[in-house]
């Protein structure tokens, strides 16, 4: 998705520092969605820097990392597939939900990983700015459980032991499972 | 405090390191508490290097930055000055509290900044770090308000109309003021 959206985010934001003047200001304050997924290494200054809002005295942040073992088998990567086109569109009810619920949020970034993640690196990065702190630490968790239980996101789990299976998100009620 | 402490901190991770062995890898999922009061720039990428853990698939995080406006009034910057042993024990209460209500939690990194803080920056960070994202989500939130309301942190507002003044931590029940 998303390099393309990336850019056309910023340019709606270049556009908004350009017009000057006090209805930009309040402008500014409207909030931006920035959504991606990507196989590239998630940063999570660059999702910090995308929420950073003067207007705004916190940021809420959640990061999913690939870790070393899964109900007592050693884990070695895992991979992700999607489904973009749906993944998208997913995401960006996530966003809704969430300034439906907290319309404190200023800006919501999400991305997520694609490929094969390595043990210790992050698959999801989450992060939400509001002027106070309780509507991005609210908006955080619902973030992250609303995409576990709805965005179509495949992870294959590969063990150091035998082998690997793809499987549907375990919280996703309407997942497919996948066998390769 | 806590460039002593941090030290120390690593020293043992260090020998945890050494050690070798499976009792060492049980060694090493204890968890750590990383505490510091800085005047210095405050890492978003050093908090989550410090909590990361191989074992966790969770970080969450909560950075306080200094906001632009308050009650409507245009701020300029933001001053804080902490009883620094008083505060680093009750830095270390918070994590302790923490760790009891949600033992899935691993390392906690909580960095506070000193001195003057101006709008954008961060004067706090905390990091958790935990096996599953609840615990890590909750303990995050618990960690800020209770540092908010126990920690003697205070704070001077510098306003672009008329001057400033020291208030205590609006949310700590037995803060002093203090006049400048």
């Amino acid at each position: 998705m998303s390099s393309a959206e990336e850019v056309e985010e910023e340019k709606n934001a270049k556009r908004r520092d350009e017009n000057g003047g006090a209805e930009q200001a309040m402008e500014e304050r409207k909030g931006s969605d920035w959504l991606k997924l990507t196989s590239e290494l998630l940063s999570v200054d660059d999702a910090t820097r995308l929420v950073g809002d003067e207007g705004c005295g916190a940021i809420a942040m959640f990061i999913g990392t690939t870790r070393d073992t899964f109900e007592g088998r050693r884990v070695i990567r895992l991979e992700y597939e999607a489904y973009e086109a749906m993944a998208q569109s997913e995401l960006r009810k996530v966003c809704r939900g969430a300034r439906e619920a907290w319309p404190g949020v200023r800006h919501i970034c999400i991305h997520h990983r694609l490929g094969i993640v390595p043990v210790g690196e992050a698959s999801v990065v989450i992060a939400i700015s509001s002027p106070h702190r309780q509507d991005s630490l609210q908006a955080v968790q619902y973030c992250i459980n609303t995409l576990k239980s709805t965005v179509p996101i495949w992870k294959k789990e590969v063990y150091e032991d035998d082998g690997a299976s793809w499987k549907e998100n375990q919280e996703c009620p309407w997942g497919h499972s996948k066998q390769t």
